[in-house]
């Protein structure tokens, strides 16, 4: 008889401090107590998370391993360990979805050629969110991660922007490391059409959340302060 | 002196029927019970909404104006006037989240435009939730809506699709009329390699909810039960 599987559940953690009842549902609090074995990005800042739900966990009863950019493949495999076992399986990632902009895509990966069901639970996206307040077109849009560092391939990108929005009527989402997200507006503003409209989204969810819509010339009259805060980018036009 | 502007909130809703505790912040229910003015895009599924996460609600005390893709340019500005006297206005699609794939985007452009605070607020959403559960790459993808029908235009997006996962690792994301699902997954196992891996996202949040990444290779050999059921579907490889 085959032995019963336990799931990969996905659980979306807080992208800045506050209420969990705030940007969680009840059920994720839920679930989230009843799992013991966990795979995290950072082995603190989940821990915090589950001290953060339940306040009367016992966090020395469970168990975590790390998965980040350096685990190998085959430990990645060996993760799921439990869940052929009849273990469901948390992954928590350092801040928001699992499996979207981090290392737990591989965990899901490997789940699913295992046959293993993948839960995924509804939580906070900077993507989901700054797409919502933007007013771009959310029928077609692509998500880009970091733009190229390399100043010819990051010309480029800027470029095959400019078409993709003339052409597709696609919004262009895209981040940058804090310490350079200056840098970036100003090369957004010098290098794009002045009217070309740029949605900026700081500090989501947190006290001074600000999501505004504005055309490149207005960003390059008033540049905000965005030194060391989190953001995210969309272009359209 | 200035008026005080209200907010435009963008409240998602539920993917199928279920608690709305499964799926939504506490935080959601308790705005949505401040909100007088809605712009929604149906009636009888707003109602429906609003009444379900608060039984007690007096659906005749609020305001609803209807927004979908009939609706005329200057009708949508007229209906940011209650936030420009000062009143919250709610929007509330049809299923998930408002202004990812749906009218509600107008609405926010006007309130951007405005300077007209948004406010998107956390809940489901079957492009996040599918991405999170493939195990395809999240640091790269695109949502592309309905692929084009007509049969040349079709197997032209299907290459593109090719083209940007082998060239740029990018998650491809799309969706299909319930109706025509059947059709779709023919095409994309006889025209793409057999070995490229697809996501099919059934019944997401259902009770019968399925979400399995598998070769087209095995897809083509098992071919699920699609028809009338809401899918969503990944190519990576």
């Amino acid at each position: 008889m085959a032995k019963p599987k336990g799931r990969v559940i996905l659980f979306p953690s807080l992208l800045a401090p506050g209420a969990t009842d705030d940007v969680l549902p009840r059920r994720n609090l839920e679930l989230l107590r009843q799992v013991r074995f966990f795979v995290v990005e950072e082995l603190r800042s989940a821990r915090r998370f589950l001290k953060h739900c339940h306040r009367d966990i016992d966090i020395d009863a469970l168990s975590f391993e790390v998965l980040n950019e350096h685990t190998a493949a085959e430990e990645v495999a060996a993760m799921l360990q439990p869940a052929l076992e009849g273990h469901d399986i948390g992954v928590i990632s350092e801040a928001g979805c699992p499996a979207v902009a981090d290392p737990g895509a591989d965990l899901v990966a490997a789940a699913q050629r295992a046959g293993v069901e993948v839960l995924p639970l509804v939580g906070p996206s900077s993507i989901l969110l700054s797409l919502m307040a933007s007013g771009f077109n959310g029928q077609s849009f692509v998500f880009r991660g970091y733009l190229p560092v390399e100043a010819r391939a990051r010309a480029a990108a800027f470029k095959e922007m400019e078409r993709a929005i003339a052409r597709n009527r696609q919004t262009q989402i895209f981040i940058e490391t804090p310490y350079r997200n200056r840098r970036l507006l100003e090369e957004l503003t010098s290098s794009l059409p002045a009217t070309m409209l740029l949605c900026v989204a700081v500090d989501i969810n947190g006290e001074h959340q600000n999501i505004s819509t504005r055309q490149l010339q207005w960003w390059k009259a008033n540049p905000p302060a965005l030194e060391k805060r989190p953001a995210i980018f969309l272009l359209y036009s």
